[in-house]
């Protein structure tokens, strides 16, 4: 069932989304907010875009030319509606990056952000029983190793890399970005609760960056009373 | 000039410290305090023991068997005298680790433990002129390097090690621990306030681990006044 989302934090943007479909969650707004942009930023690329939330988020907060790429043509189509509804320019794409990356110019981004699948596609794990969401959660069609080889090629020297992803994998996460010259520079954990393990890891990473990482003060998303924490709400109210 | 402290928290607990060599600190605590130890485990070393600090918190929670290695003979000697004014049965070893581990059995321990010198020694950074300090603080006498490979020859199969180090290099701890065949299992970041970066990092790594790492939970350990928090306090009051 299709239905228009309201961004909550972002009182003029509005989404579709599919129930039956990967909507957008706290994982992609978090990474969006986490993305920093100043005027010598010219082009963006999200991967993997789903319904195009992070660059209506993005495109919300700064001027930047922003290319999408989305691998599923349904969810693409979504995409396509919601930045029309917004009045957007952003430019959705509808391909398989892992071609497509192949025609686009070394070197052509300043920025690339991605929340890529999560889960390794090794044929262990249940998968989601939908196509779709199938495909936004696990590695079928981009791989971690793809992700970072990508970014390699695109991204400008001193260019840099945001992704989302759980924790667990995190010391691949490093050292995959290392071996690609992705220096990871600004670490962010999301905590469920002040006692709880983090759930959600945000990375920056810098092209050719001197090493030198920062673990950037936590967010904590929920109260003890399961309630939203103040700094959760503002991007959710 | 000698003193004798009170290892707050442990209030049997009684260390001989020089106020000009390096004294114990809240990541030595913090460290011993992550260390797990449950009744297999039968044999423990502490690489840079300093003053004791390590070895003689270990000791007051868990029966286990600690060897601990110092390269400093006046740091040694204060760590004999406070195991002696303890009571307790601690293997403390004036040599320097780099050579002595040639002399150790394979796999000979079950656990690890080290607070290292924290800064690269490379000459650029100003070094602390008390030579005491200095060995303590900076890697002349031991690099992370050589930390985990004598780590990984010294470890069980399955053994663990646990290290505390400042987050600006916990990407360069992750691949060498990788490198080194010690998985990272779990790390702890610790906050000075919860609107502040991370300035302590401990690390539990596994060797021959299998992949998939937690993130625990936070330690924030300042009040927004300034005062230690409850948590904090708990290992310091």
């Amino acid at each position: 069932m299709e239905q228009i989302n309201y961004v909550l934090g972002y009182k003029n943007l509005k989404i579709y989304q599919d129930t039956e479909m990967f909507k957008f969650s706290l994982d992609s707004v978090l990474l969006a907010n986490f993305v920093k942009i100043n005027k010598k930023h010219k082009k963006l690329l999200d991967i993997g875009t789903g319904n195009a939330i992070i660059p209506l988020i993005i495109s919300s907060k700064y001027e930047i030319e922003i290319d999408a790429v989305e691998i599923q043509k349904e969810v693409y189509d979504l995409a396509i509606k919601s930045v029309k509804l917004n009045n957007k320019n952003i430019n959705v794409i509808n391909a398989d990056i892992n071609q497509y990356y192949k025609t686009v110019e070394t070197e052509k981004y300043d920025i690339i952000v991605s929340n890529p699948p999560y889960f390794k596609n090794n044929g262990k794990s249940l998968k989601n029983q939908n196509k779709n969401k199938s495909t936004a959660r696990h590695e079928e069609s981009l791989s971690l190793e793809q992700l970072f080889k990508i970014s390699k090629k695109l991204l400008k020297n001193n260019g840099s890399l945001y992704i989302v992803n759980r924790p667990e994998r995190l010391s691949e996460i490093i050292c995959l970005m290392h071996l690609n010259n992705i220096e990871p520079k600004v670490i962010k954990f999301v905590y469920p609760k002040i006692d709880k393990d983090a759930n959600i890891v945000l990375i920056r990473g810098t092209k050719n960056g001197k090493p030198g990482l920062k673990i950037e003060y936590p967010l904590i998303t929920h109260n003890k009373n399961n309630t939203y924490t103040k700094k959760t709400r503002k991007y959710f109210s």
